[in-house]
């Protein structure tokens, strides 16, 4: 959106914010409950980065408000991590001419001394061309690497930069560089740096590491393209640090039959910390609860539905660091589905399955409740996300993946943008009652659930 | 936008501005000029606030792209400021639970000390209810000051606003509040401040003021709502500087007849530093400079026409105080016209005039010729800006205005936001085409024009 909703419309939704306890429980008003979970994380917490005092409050957060929308079980899995802690983060061309630059570190970059790097700057227009660098060249040089993302309905302009992120940093270290600048891994043109992980490789000495905004990156290679050489100075006092307090939140919808496998329906409660979490991903914990509540409404389901509030999702891999941990410690539990909401809150468009050839039946059956509501379903095997790959992997659970609409996820995504107002009502709504649609045929299917096909 | 533009058009965008020398003095690329005027200001200068070094550097600039563009008496008039130097602008709320918020001090903002002040948050949802509050009743805290602007195309949702920013701290400091914080005057939604002067009120005692950004004041809104107290830890460093060096930027298409009134066609070179001054306001200077080369281009006017590139009208207030000093300098020379683009690079809709009624059949020629381009003229009487305001008051001038699509222009408006991208091409040139349009008609006008009804 690019103009602020009206005052008025802003008033209703904080009238329907303040209303949350009496709405709460109130199973008619199922997209009060997922919009009065965006609005209370974002509003009554606020950021809450993997390890800190924040998302300490956060899980405090959870479990008083599941144990108010009445869910069962309501507990905290604590585990520890290797967190990132926030610093001053700041940068700024020094030649050709002195111009400020919007920085934020990337997570695990190393800290620059508290007087800041400064550099030459080494500009690569992609990740490939940094690659055919030689060893060396980048001795003592501050490495820029350029992409161009652009914004799609699946997002997958995501997958295919991201890499520039995870890999960049490594590759500009080994080649001798003292630090890295990246474009911003989004598709917006404001001035907000996306945050986001780097993976340092094994042996690979961590340098410090940063993404610039958009309108920022188009100057470097404005600049880049006039041949004008170009200095930067980076102050990013941001670091990693060991042995932070983190945990996930589990609640239950239990069902008739408690010996049957449960469904599990993740989000994760952490985010970054520039802004509050809203899309991502106060509105996934949003969705599946109230979800959860609507088949709850529709009378007790025979399987339980377990959702899972997963923390410290932010500062993992291709696993978030909650999920690794909730698939050690439910390991030896069988499940009967796993599913994960975490990409925004627009609207629902494809249903995937990872499910073997015995389970088509009941993915038929899904995909056909899911016609009239206009899902198309999708010829790819559904991915799950970082809070449930882990144990779907380990245990071979089918799972089913309801694709949201990304064509402006990457705008806000990791950045101090991410805030309550992003967030449409109707479109969370929809995506309430997609999820229910599907938790309330999964929690009510009597025969054995066949695992993933994958 | 809300996407950034493909990165093949930047690639074309960067290849057009690297040919700035040669297209410069090409009269059949006007556009070319009025980007590459843009580009050049935006890259090679960036921000420029008013008595800054980079408002010096961005003279030098001026003055060598006029000489290169072939433009006559290029030169500075220089004057001194009492000017506004950015130091830290931080703010955060504490409670209810602590969050930062996106700030920026407004111009002459007095400074908080280095450590800060804090205070509870006193709310007001509109001026008029902070109006209403009793002397004193506001001793020790923190004044809030919300309002609901909207946009649209003429912009009218700012003069309905702005006083919040002008007025809003006087009235507070009045009342005994130690800091003011306003809902950015600003139609967006992104984290960003928007920046701007406040008029302190005689004998009013300058206190700390800045603005935050619009998803920060729906934060405190909606604290405000559910009746939560707040409060807010404010570090405003910036803070008031006297004799600062400024100048106006003077160049000249010499007319046939030097004897006949100029035609004065401003906008103004210096920035609000968030940003890097595209839309507000190197656009205008593009503009104003490629028609004035469009109509020589067409065979040298009769008149003269004059391009002011105004210093220091951010720090100004009714009046820029580069305009103010334009209209002391020039106080005995008769002008014809005075015209201004200060309103981005949004296409011209409408034309309005400030003339006697001896001018109707001038400004009926005017929208005449304008009408074919889709140009619409307006009952309302001209006003112009505020590098024109002055001279043409004390010499009573004839003012044309050319009214420019408002309607995204406050989501950009003194923000970081305010870079390159944020051009369209298609539609500067159509600025550039209907100034033309107006400046040949008024600079080869043989009989006397009238001066302003007003």
């Amino acid at each position: 959106m690019r103009r602020r909703r009206p005052a008025a419309a802003c008033l209703a939704l904080v009238a329907l914010a303040a209303a949350a306890p009496a709405t709460a429980s109130d199973p008619k008003r199922p997209g009060g409950v997922a919009y009065d979970i965006v609005a209370g994380l974002t509003t009554e917490v606020g950021p809450r980065l993997d390890g800190s005092e924040a998302e300490a409050r956060a899980r405090a957060w959870a479990v008083a408000r599941l144990q108010a929308l009445g869910f069962a079980n309501v507990h905290v899995e604590p585990f520890t991590i290797r967190g990132f802690v926030r610093g001053t983060d700041e940068a700024r061309l020094t030649a050709p001419v002195p111009q400020r630059l919007v920085i934020t570190a990337l997570g695990y970059s190393a800290p620059t001394p508290a007087r800041g790097i400064e550099g030459e700057v080494a500009y690569f227009p992609t990740l490939d061309a940094l690659k055919s660098a030689p060893d060396g060249a980048l001795a003592g040089k501050i490495v820029f690497i350029d992409h161009a993302m652009r914004a799609n309905q699946d997002g997958s302009g995501y997958g295919l930069n991201v890499t520039v992120r995870r890999q960049g940093p490594t590759i500009a270290s080994r080649k001798g560089a003292i630090g890295v600048v990246i474009r911003s891994i989004g598709t917006d043109n404001h001035r907000l740096a996306h945050a986001g992980v780097t993976d340092w490789g094994k042996d690979a000495r961590p340098i410090p590491a940063g993404a610039v905004s958009n309108p920022d990156a188009d100057l470097i290679a404005r600049n880049a393209a006039l041949g004008r050489p170009m200095r930067i100075a980076l102050t990013l006092t941001s670091h990693p640090q060991p042995n932070l307090p983190s945990g996930n939140v589990i609640g239950e919808i239990p069902g008739r039959d408690p010996s049957l496998p449960a469904v599990l329906a993740a989000c994760h409660l952490d985010s970054w910390d520039l802004g509050t979490g809203a899309i991502d991903n106060a509105a996934g914990c949003g969705i599946i609860t109230a979800a959860a509540l609507q088949v709850r409404a529709a009378g007790q389901p025979l399987r339980t539905i377990r959702v899972l509030w997963a923390g410290s999702e932010e500062l993992g891999g291709a696993a978030g660091l909650g999920g690794e941990e909730y698939a050690k410690v439910h390991a030896r539990e069988p499940h009967a589905v796993a599913m994960e909401s975490d990409f925004g809150a627009d609207r629902v468009w494809r249903v995937q399955f990872d499910i073997t050839a015995a389970g088509k039946p009941l993915a038929d059956r899904i995909a056909a409740a899911l016609s009239p509501m206009g899902i198309v379903r999708g010829a790819g095997k559904a991915s799950g996300g970082e809070d449930i790959t882990p144990v779907a992997q380990k245990q071979k659970i089918a799972v089913i993946a309801l694709s949201q609409d990304g064509t402006r996820y990457f705008d806000i995504h990791h950045t101090a943008d991410d805030t309550l107002d992003k967030i449409d009502p109707a479109q969370l709504q929809q995506n309430v009652d997609v999820w229910a649609t599907v938790l309330g045929i999964v929690a009510n299917e009597p025969g054995p659930i066949p695992g993933s096909g994958g």
